[in-house]
């Protein structure tokens, strides 16, 4: 006899049941939908690459995390750590034949070689759009739009858009008198501000910076107020980009309470370039579901062209589990919508005929492959939560009649057979 | 500067650009449409596994053709080979909190090392259903009504599902006297009849066969005649469960133009315990495009207890290919049904308000990124297949108007802006 294998799988790694996957597929696909409806398209990059086409690419840390190994034919292959590097990858083999600007949408896996955590995994979904090709700020305003629409779909209604300029932070820093030398330092100090607070912000500046320019500064990226305040206070050379990427939201139909400028958000050192947010949930504290911002040049690794554009991730397991939390997900649907059951061999093609007819018209439907008890089909019904049973045993063959009963209710009704779609139909499912 | 690094990806994987994905989006939708029409739900397993879990269940071959990899833990790991070991492995420990029978359905990517060929891939995608924990009849003819149900759903209408049992076969060969030591070797001969012929099958049972016992074998299993009397012609006795499989299958409503009882139908060496089933298409040369059949003990490998169960697994590529071929896919639009143009900062704002407009009533819609010439945004409008695009510059806003061209046929129509939506309802896209 064989021996058995524990049936066991990585930390990090998960595997999804149809419940989970209702969930999840629902929440997908509106995000998709969303991507769709502002012309977004989809590509598909392979999950094996060349290891030299990812490594480098997320910094030293970044390398690590990076799944990688030597195939048969002794080639160095990794997996996919981002959708980014390999959609600079695609685009850089491919400018020619893509429209520009391109928009594309990815949503699929991604894989990281991290010590799993708390909703840290080794395997995990990414949600991406970017439109490149483009300096323009509409593109900017339009991709903060697909984040607003893209909650708002989603059902959440407590959510902020922060957003921010790296153009106008290097300003900021600049004029206070930051040695250009300390700017990624400083950013870097500013990024902790929500997890360590301003004061220790501070302490921690004051080791690099003069008390004089840290207090400086700290006014400046801390200040309160309303978004057209906090725009108004900063000189006009230096508020142009935000000011008019602030009124291009708007326009965009993007409500004012959802958008916060702030002065304080450092998202990602190296890469963003001008306009970048960062999305929270007021009511889950989980961290950014969302960020992303503007990028001078996406695929110097792969061409000699220049490609700027804007993008942002969306952190696809956190909106499931917020959602989850704030029961948005209670009652999505499995599949299945209406169980035929049958009795025994004489009854079946009956059955079978009905079952035909419910699929014919639209319904999610099945047929119990066994001539069990009804109870025991009833409990398999229950199991995969099918909320409608029908009944047709000889009794009713005879009367040319079927039952139907509900799973949520208990209730039963009996109604002529050719009227069975139509009462089916005006049920709510 | 960096070096630049050529944007290349391994042999056997590819990138896939929008048109590619909208077909094959298409044809994932419509085969996923049609397995949830059938109470079929999906379930989600991990890219990566532990290597003890897949190695070992491909034969020595299969092994060989199995991505691995040890990780940085010193764990030994692997990409998924198939679809079905992890689906046995996701079974065997989660089977008490799953609805037994069980169906479920599995869209996704695996990866084999194996030698790339025109039409044979290292990454690719597996569309596979699984009815497990039941051994009615009615299990396997729902997956032959599934079968069925997909190839018509994509359109195809000359197709072929061909059966047989490996129990009867194996009973014919026990009855013509073929030593049970040799069942595997024979059977293996016997699926080469589509590829070698029936002379050089004859030819190499002879090796280990006596010619009287070959030509009584082949007597019978190339049998011609309708399914019907080729059922008939067997022992009753030998007969009875591709009779009742039969039956069920046009008790289904599947048609019997595309069934065909095929008694050299040698699927799967040692897998497969029932009725099995493999489709192809009569107009276009691709070999079998889905194949699968009844097993008797899925999950042994992984526990105790005895799953059996009927499946069947879609060749996706394939049908891609012979989709394309058949012209099935010529139709298929990309996302944007509508591109709204802009000319210069003045009539933003009311580009804007028309985007968010088409956006509300439903169309799938984009607005020009950048105040540049007309005929570069048509440009944009063309490379897209972008069906409509709305002009409204100062003219058309001083008139209360619009333009809305057709790219399809060059044709402007200049309509009053408050019958905008209302006029592109009554387009065909």
């Amino acid at each position: 006899m064989t021996q058995i294998i524990t049936p066991k799988i990585l930390k990090g790694t998960r595997d999804f049941l149809p419940k989970d996957m209702a969930k999840r597929q629902y929440v997908m696909e509106k995000i998709r939908s969303t991507f769709i409806r502002f012309g977004y398209d989809t590509i598909e990059t392979p999950v094996i690459e060349y290891a030299e086409t990812l490594l480098g690419k997320y910094g030293d840390e970044g390398s690590k995390l990076v799944y990688q190994f030597k195939d048969n034919g002794g080639r160095q292959i990794a997996l996919r750590y981002d959708q980014t590097v390999p959609f600079a990858r695609l685009v850089a083999a491919n400018y020619q034949a893509l429209p520009m600007p391109f928009k594309r949408y990815q949503i699929s896996r991604v894989w990281r070689a991290d010590r799993p955590a708390k909703g840290r995994y080794r395997e995990f979904y990414q949600c991406d759009i970017d439109i490149i090709g483009t300096e323009s700020l509409l593109a900017d305003a339009e991709i903060a739009k697909v984040i607003f629409s893209v909650f708002k779909t989603l059902g959440f209604t407590d959510f902020t858009i922060k957003f921010n300029s790296r153009r106008l932070m290097n300003r900021i820093l600049e004029s206070v008198g930051v040695p250009a030398s300390r700017t990624a330092d400083v950013i870097r100090l500013i990024d902790k501000l929500d997890k360590i607070g301003k004061k220790s912000v501070a302490r921690e500046l004051e080791c690099i910076l003069s008390k004089e320019i840290v207090q400086k500064l700290l006014k400046i990226i801390t200040a309160s107020g309303a978004n057209r305040e906090k725009i108004a206070s900063l000189k006009k050379e230096d508020s142009q980009e935000i000011r008019e990427f602030f009124k291009l939201c708007l326009d965009f139909g993007i409500s004012e309470k959802n958008l916060l400028f702030d002065l304080s958000l450092a998202r990602g050192l190296d890469y963003y370039t001008g306009v970048s947010y960062e999305v929270v949930l007021n009511d889950v504290a989980i961290g950014s579901v969302a960020g992303g911002g503007r990028y001078g040049d996406l695929c110097g690794l792969f061409c000699e062209k220049k490609f700027s554009g804007a993008g942002v991730a969306f952190g696809f397991d956190r909106i499931v589990f917020a959602m989850e939390e704030l029961g948005l997900l209670s009652e999505i649907p499995l599949s299945s919508q209406v169980l035929v059951t049958y009795f025994d061999e004489s009854v079946l093609p009956n059955s079978l005929a009905i079952f035909a007819e419910l699929q014919e018209f639209g319904f999610n439907a099945e047929i119990y492959p066994e001539a069990i008890s009804l109870s025991k089909q009833f409990k398999y019904a229950d199991k995969k939560e099918i909320p409608f049973v029908v009944i047709c045993g000889s009794d009713e063959i005879q009367k040319e009649a079927v039952t139907i009963k509900s799973m949520k209710t208990g209730k039963q009704k009996t109604v002529p057979r050719n009227q069975l779609t139509e009462y089916l139909k005006g049920l709510s499912f």
